[in-house]
């Protein structure tokens, strides 16, 4: 019986493995042998394979038997291969040892380089490259990773005795010391090494190899390593294989040079070559920033062989992977090696024009480009961003609360805001936290900075929806008065310029250049490809016409969430609305109502022409009549004498409306039932203004949402209260539009006793953000105090806020579908919270079929690319 | 083949029907069926089946063919019993058409009474009776009944008729009426019924009854009785039966009466014959309380046969019925009829005197005992309460926070309240809401009235845990100053007198007589019969060792929950946890945590001594740390200036752990989590409190309790906290307590991933509080605006927070348990909410196989009764 193969060869033009052995050969090993066998030049080696790792743990750090075998004897052909032995004191063979499992974990494992130095093989390495002061410093950092990552001496203490020889010589770098310093440093790391380890540093490159692979195979189980594989969520994996490849130098002399480059550039898409090299250089000295390298047309001109060598390898490379590459290579001299490639990162700019181009230039299919581009990266290309090249002062930071960038000059109040931008000025509002009253000054201004306030603060909410840049929560903001603040200790005045960083949450000092936003023709065509993929539909949470006919351009199919509350605070709405809350009884309020309900039909006439042809939900009121009254003692002295009602009556109602946890209270539906007049307002409102919109050849599809259902008697009561006032209007006006009765799944027993509700729904809208708060117990608007820290503990592995929570919250979501659907076969599902644009949260709602997904204006492309690689993906 | 029977007869002494044919017959039918059998002189009839009401609507209102000729059979038998005819001139035979279902629905089906009269028999109802106005007056009121119930007049229309006449005539009363006036409003009657009905009132009494028999028929699909069923989930049923029955008149001589008696005293218990009757009279005449009636003392004197008939007829009933029997009766012309017996309602005293008097006379087993008192009756056994014979005049009403009756002097602050108490005066402490600072007062107070908080406000919890009466969250109550308040618009100073009910939450004026609990030899045997019986056990919720040993005496076997927070409030403790708040980071923490060590040591130690023997679940902090600051700035001065710091970092501190929504916020074990350090102190007081107590020869068994946990990782790391934590302890001092580390599951998400959850938990806890809030998504605290309203229109049964919610968060619940399990087959289950004590939450907890609930002190004995009657039931 021939024995079990464990060590798989690469060299010479051909290799044992190729890239569809990952998981027996890690992904390092499984590229080095697919590009071997492409015949590209790699240095040549060997890989033991992960089957390996998993026997060598299965008994107890024991190898298989016959590796030892298979080890010595690619070793022996590796040598024949290149001519050089191991420890040979004329031409010596230098070795990597390093890991590589089927799944990229960075830095977490073990590396050992220039293994098979010793003090005479040095000598052979001097002679070889006519370097003494690199083969020395080569044997010094040797005998350092050996110590260190083989055998466990303290980092620390290496690098002592390199500091104190600098000192002796009153010198800084490493390159500045001299041989014989290397030649001291070298007696004293081997003096270390056996103080530590209680024996001599090995000679022997054979012991040095071993006591290198055993160490690699026991990084897979070293505590970073599994506390990443947990955290990251990697399983099933055999353990990591081991590469002992031949290195090479790039620093041997002016034949000599190493580099990086692109086969595309990852900056524009351009298809060019792109690159930095170095000529007798290693590859850390191109990172380390000490000298600066040359770009590859220098190379042209410098090194025109190699530079047309590179550059057929390029081709053959970007070709056979149908993707972007990112290679480093070393010459070694006049010999070209590749290192290394693996798909370039790039911009998203780069990432669309290079999955169009691709597509154009036949390497790959619609589907293919449409999964080529992250998501969460179009925002750079619907947004304003901060030019990269830019030297920055970040003096605060807030809430990423609306996306983009924004410079202008400081105002400090709403009505400044409106004033100066009427003069043609940018400005950024900056506030403590904005109300209702600031609406025109944040539309004004190019970006909104608070102090206080969360990622559903007014601020936040209101700029998303606006698409327009905001920094919320930045508690490092003072305001002073109404012309000075301190922001992160400096003081700005009125006129004073600053610049945001919505994406990041970031507050500059002064006026930073700006990349305007271009969604070219590429784009379009991206987007046109993502279309035709997906299932799910994609829809929009918009309030006002302008929102609704901007989401429509960026390719909404509707509107998934339209908040009414956010129309009452127009204008002077909000003094109805107040007379409403003020109200002694019910006819009080009805005279009230009965003022708003033009306006409220006028909106949604806005709305439905805006939306012609497209489905369009409208939320009944949801937040606590508290909020459309003022807190402050100052303004509700205002009010009082506004509306011609005590201070002392209007204070007493402010105070019985105060509550405790008003997530928690008297809103949602609870209006609606305490209530009743105002959801009969609302929905008589929606239905004239559909009826009337319908007369002027528009298309109408309302569909009407109550909100916070918990009980399966609030959804009857509320959708028999809809049905009739609906069918009253209808009767009325002679008119007959189609509409729907459903409601939000936000309160947890809602999802749980769904089966009932559906009853009664007609559709489900999942309101992610209060299901979110409930299910974990979580207030968003206090959490930002613990969450920072769950976050990086690990207790959490993402902001449930931002990214669905698929093992708790999602289980009441699966929950829910299924019993909804049980009752009700063709009950229509979307989902209408912030995490409708969240890529991740978007595959999930595909892969639990909902119909339909909604999110802020700016979010809708995100989540037909997310939606389309859903689909791509589930289809495969 | 035999024609299917549809009708039942009874009369003669024997009857079709009995008491098990309750589905086919209804609970009436069977009860009349059943008594006819015993040989008690019920007026005979027969019964209609329910399954002709099932056949009827599933025939769209269509009889069995074979039914009109079963009725006319019956009808024929009847009148040849009784010897009279329906109809007859001479000897009309009159009867009465009711409903009776299977399950009673009292109230909401139709009645038809004296059917039967018409013209011509109403002078044989003269002749026979010898009384025209009778005769008249019963004309009268048959035709209004019949025209309302049957036909559909407004019964408001008769009534006008009646008051004109009366008006007419200068009178008030219906028996000021004359003979002619009755005839009068026969005549008028009639001619409302034609106008309304187009047709005649019909003098063909066998039309007469077939439209009473459609009529009762059809009121079981009325809209008020498919609504009754909807809310009381009455499901299953066939329908009503119909019972047609001879009417029998007390009012027709003074050989004639009428009258109800209960078998036993229904108010002490006592084997005494009990009852009220009146001479002459009709059974309305009793309960309208025109004439005073006499009690059956007197009949035996007055009416000595019939007493003894009635005497030897209750001996019957109770011997047949096993329990104590309600009865009512009539006599018509000197002959008794047993119109009604069913269970007669009893005091909490009654109740339990009767079920362990009629074990011992061999009536009934320990089972049947334990199952005849309604555990929340025990309530009034326990507490004091008003004597029901007092006047009281309610001035305000609040939430029913913690039971009982107190009465006492009103005092307006803690010292006062411990000043006076000394005195040895009652007082009762009013407050706006009371604080930490009031302890002593609470404690020195008979009871507590605030006039702010709600069911979980500190004062309702507190009391609650003292056994001691409160009322809180009374809006009425307006403090004016340190010695005067209005409650009710009515003014008080210190030193008036007032009375508390905490048991109904309302407000009495002045000194109010009270009767004292008596725990008699009779409850607890009953007491020790439900031990016998039940399998859950069942703990208390105690915070101090008083507490603890209340409880105990009560029958508790264990603490279920110990909230360590109540102990930071207590003496000069405060001054530490402020301390530890206000330290600028961990070393700070910890030393003002150094010094609240010894003193949780010495709560703790406490409170083992006092569980000797007993498991002790000690739950680690919870509330927001906010909780333990000042909130007013008067006091946050006073405060800075006692602990050395100024005012203005106090207040920025205060103001930055105000939260928005503290329910979700930094709380629970968020806390553990971002500052071990105070769990860590809690763990070391607990493990050192036990070591030490066990050397005294108590035997300790303690349980962590981790609160508000969401995520696993949280469980993991908290309870590798403890558990590393409690073995440094015991390892130091030597010592060795077995102990568990377990978790409250309170959060929505927790019960998600209860499976993981189990991982790291020896025990589950529920506290169906919060689990209620979140699951709802109720605030405690604010909901007592919407929720009286949403009981009031059915939208919830009954107040979740009262009765756990079993179709939504009951779910949770039993989700998590079989998770839980799945993992850990011997986790251990309880729950230590507010529901722990409610009858009907306790019997859900048996169901789903929990080991224990734990409650109040108080509610202790009825979760006994109740875990014992669950048992009982679900053996059957």
């Amino acid at each position: 019986m021939e024995a079990k193969k464990y060590v798989y060869f690469f060299g010479g033009g051909k290799a044992e493995g190729s890239a569809v052995m990952k998981e027996l050969l890690g992904g390092k090993g499984a590229n080095l042998a697919e590009m071997t066998n492409l015949g590209i030049p790699v240095p040549p080696g060997f890989t033991i394979s992960t089957e390996v790792c998993d026997i060598y743990y299965k008994q107890n750090r024991k190898y298989p038997e016959e590796l030892e075998k298979q080890v010595a004897d690619n070793l022996k052909k590796l040598e024949e291969l290149m001519g050089k032995q191991l420890g040979d004191p004329k031409a010596p063979l230098l070795v990597s040892v390093r890991s590589g499992a089927a799944v990229s974990m960075p830095g977490m494992m073990d590396t050992v380089l220039n293994l098979g130095t010793n003090d005479s093989s040095v000598k052979g390495l001097e002679v070889m490259t006519g370097n003494e002061w690199f083969a020395w410093d080569a044997y010094r950092r040797f005998i350092q990773m050996f110590g260190d990552v083989v055998m466990g001496v303290e980092h620390d203490e290496f690098e002592k005795i390199l500091s104190s020889q600098k000192n002796k010589r009153g010198i800084k770098l490493d390159t500045e010391l001299d041989i014989d310093d290397l030649k001291q440093i070298v007696a004293d790391y081997k003096k270390l090494y056996k103080t530590h380890t209680g024996e001599d540093f090995p000679q022997d490159p054979k012991k040095q190899l071993w006591k290198s692979i055993n160490a690699v195979f026991g990084s897979w189980n070293n505590e970073r390593a599994i506390k990443y594989r947990e955290i990251n969520d990697i399983k099933g994996l055999l353990g990591t294989a081991v590469n002992v490849q031949t290195m090479v130098f790039g620093n041997v002399g002016n034949d000599s040079g190493t580099g990086v480059c692109f086969t595309r550039d990852p900056s524009t898409g351009d298809n060019r070559f792109y690159g930095e090299y170095l000529i007798n250089a290693q590859g850390e000295d191109v990172v380390a920033g000490i000298r600066t390298p040359e770009s590859l047309e220098d190379m042209k001109q410098e090194m025109p062989d190699k530079y047309e060598q590179l550059n057929k390898i390029r081709d053959k490379l970007e070709r056979h992977y149908r993707d972007m590459q990112d290679m480093e290579f070393t010459i070694e001299r006049d010999t070209l090696y590749i290192l290394q490639t693996r798909t370039g990162k790039r911009t998203a700019h780069a990432a669309v024009k290079i999955a169009v181009d691709m597509e154009k230039e036949g390497l790959i299919d619609h589907k293919t480009a449409v999964m080529r581009v992250e998501p969460n990266q179009l925002n750079q290309l619907l947004h304003p961003m901060i030019d990269p090249d830019e030297d920055v002062e970040v003096i605060a930071s807030g809430l990423p609360a609306s996306p983009g960038a924004a410079v202008g000059e400081i105002v400090f109040t709403a009505d400044k805001a409106e004033e100066e931008a009427a003069k043609g000025k940018e400005v950024i509002l900056v506030r403590i936290e904005t109300s209702p009253d600031d609406i025109g000054g944040m539309n004004a201004a190019e970006g909104i900075l608070t102090a206080r306030g969360g990622m559903t603060s007014h601020a936040a909410v209101v700029a998303r929806g606006m698409g327009k840049c905001c920094v919320a929560g930045c508690s490092d903001v003072h305001i002073l008065n109404e012309s000075e603040c301190e922001i992160g200790g400096i003081h700005f005045s009125t006129g004073d310029y600053i610049t945001l960083n919505g994406t990041s949450g970031e507050v500059i000092k002064g006026q930073v250049k700006l990349i305007e936003p271009e969604p070219t023709g590429d784009f379009a065509k991206l987007m046109e490809w993502a279309d035709e993929a997906r299932r799910l539909k994609v829809r929009t949470n918009a309030d006002t016409p302008a929102d609704a006919e901007n989401a429509r351009k960026l390719g909404a199919e509707g509107i998934g969430l339209c908040r009414t509350e956010h129309m009452f605070f127009e204008g002077n709405r909000i003094d109805s609305v107040r007379e409403m809350i003020l109200a002694e009884d019910e006819e009080g309020r009805r005279k009230a109502l009965h003022k708003l309900l033009p306006m409220q039909q006028e909106d949604f006439e806005g709305i439905f022409k805006a939306m012609d042809g497209l489905p369009v939900t409208i939320r009944l009121l949801d937040p606590p009549l508290h909020e459309f009254l003022p807190q402050d003692v100052d303004e509700i002295e205002e009010l009082a004498e506004s509306i011609g009602v005590s201070t002392k009556r209007l204070t007493k109602k402010v105070e019985s409306l105060r509550e405790f946890n008003p997530m928690l209270g008297h809103r949602g539906c609870r209006l609606g039932i305490t209530y009743p007049e105002i959801y009969e307002m609302q929905v008589e409102a929606i239905f004239l203004a559909a009826c009337s919109v319908k007369k002027t050849g528009v298309k109408v599809l309302p569909e009407v949402m109550i909100p916070l259902t918990g009980t399966f008697k609030e959804m009857a009561l509320l959708h028999e209260l809809t049905r009739r006032t609906a069918e009253d209007v209808m009767k009325k006006q002679k008119g007959k539009v189609p509409y729907l009765i459903g409601t939000m799944i936000e309160i947890p027993r809602a999802a749980l006793i769904a089966d009932k509700i559906a009853e009664f729904a007609e559709f489900f809208s999942y309101g992610t953000n209060d299901l979110t708060q409930m299910t974990f117990g979580y207030s968003r608007d206090d959490a930002g105090v613990f969450l920072p820290e769950y976050l990086k503990k690990g207790i959490l592995e993402k902001d449930p806020f931002q990214v669905l929570d698929q093992e708790g919250v999602g289980q009441l979501i699966d929950i829910s579908i299924q019993r909804g659907r049980k009752t009700k076969k063709d009950l229509k599902i979307g989902i209408c919270g912030e995490h409708g644009g969240e890529p991740s949260s978007v595959e999930f709602c595909h892969r639990l079929g909902m119909n339909y997904v909604s999110c802020s204006p700016f979010r809708v492309p995100i989540a037909r690319l997310a939606a389309a690689q859903a689909a791509i993906t589930q289809s495969k």
